[in-house]
């Protein structure tokens, strides 16, 4: 079985009507790449972006910090109850051949720390700005808008697919 | 959107020709009656029940104990790395309404033991027994056939959620 | 540094009498033997076993569920928070070179899972009784007393140690 | 039983000598304070404060991502060996009141958000400079030097704890 690139979107519970409608964006274009979204399940920017993602017919995974299947976003497909509460969050940095972050707050974080101790690439939309002491580049590479970010998703993570 | 009832097979990396059989008539069944087959995406009764599961045209998802995709057995639709090894176990455990226990060795006792912690139905088919002081009977309903295991695990799963 | 050896107690929440005694005689006797004693964190059979271990001086860690050090038992040294709820049981198996079972619901089982999962020896006392088919022995050592408990852990760590 | 404060200190495991020094410094101090030092068990920074904190006699905690005790540096009195690789890395910022980067890649990165994601305070010794559209404040608090970052850290500590 040949499988689909997986691309995490991950962002805020509560996001501005700008950054939802971001998320929903990304997640379209996504399901058009014929690509699988994961995310945290919940609302906000996990739910615009499955919103988005369902409206193209794509496939959404939710990997969710309780116990219950019904507590995922109703555009989730498959949810993944886990009962690790914000412990998840790692899961759903793993789970990607590539991140999208979108806006976010310090789950977010978490989120872009542990795709790049994996190596896995991450691209932001209006994301955290990440500068180390010493440091010349960025670890998040900024994308202009949604079709841009999951075009940069796909291309990294087909190339490190490659290595 | 409805979503299918999730059922996980747990069992042996290296099970005998008669407990892979088992595996991988439950995961027939499970598919037949249009459930999604969970399981830790490996080999052995883990990929027996996915075949089973997707010479019917089921949904499969396995979660991982190591960080790649492409670990999983090939009948593994919607892999889930999770880089936390063994630990994974009760990932497994819990992303199911109910669990089937074909076989096994300590990684399917763990996972027993975690269903059992959040209150999960479990469905052996020679699997562990289980006998505390003092307890009348045992955790796990053991079934004659895979048939009878998923009709049991279905209609357990059922049960749980109309409470 | 010379370190001693780390000796988990797993048992119920809410044991009997009985079992509460065999529990702190446990714990005497880890302190007694210089080992350092890791539990749950909690109450009953945890508390128990910490409270023997404090009364002769030992050193007690609590692997704790929640996220607050003052969730600990009062006879807890050094309590380590995990917020990881149920998960946290496999990280009390691992944290020892031998557990000892007393007692013990589900997540003792958990406990007792891991610990054989991962190699480690583990003393039972009034605890499951672990069956495979066609397997000869039982994974659990029984015990007859919290003294032969203790040995027989030190004795199997030791052994274990020395590979 | 009144419990000293736990302070986390988080940092590379290949630092320059400059940063080894300023690990060692806070470890010194933090057990000067009477706090307990947790750490990730390894070398690097973590070796570096778990050696000043024993210079004065202080407790040291290592939360270690294998499975050995011995994995852990030889100024760590109390290994807690995880097996979860660096996801650990979640426990040793959820350990502590309070937690001190010292410089840091992107593991030292994913210790500071699991900080913040539970309210734990971060005192900052070059380290990660944090930046959000929209934000005004950094949520790392920037300290001159070792014995400010440890005053810093206890001072944060003690305010939440009397919440």
């Amino acid at each position: 079985m040949e499988r689909p690139l997986f691309i995490s979107v991950i962002g805020e519970n509560d996001p501005s009507p700008r950054l939802a409608a971001l998320a929903e964006a990304v997640g379209v274009e996504i399901a058009a790449a014929g690509a699988v979204l994961v995310c945290g399940g919940l609302g906000g920017a996990m739910e615009a972006a499955c919103r988005g993602a369902r409206s193209r017919g794509g496939v959404t995974i939710g990997i969710l910090p309780g116990l219950r299947h019904a507590d995922a976003n109703p555009h989730v497909m498959f949810p993944i109850p886990t009962g690790l509460g914000h412990a998840r969050n790692l899961l759903v940095a793993r789970s990607a051949h590539a991140v999208i972050a979108v806006g976010g707050k310090y789950g977010t974080l978490s989120e872009i720390a542990f795709a790049k101790i994996d190596g896995t690439p991450v691209i932001g939309l209006d994301t955290w700005d990440l500068r180390r002491p010493g440091q010349e580049e960025s670890p998040v590479q900024n994308a202009r808008d949604p079709k841009e970010a999951v075009a940069m998703a796909l291309a990294a993570a087909r190339k490190r697919q490659g290595h």
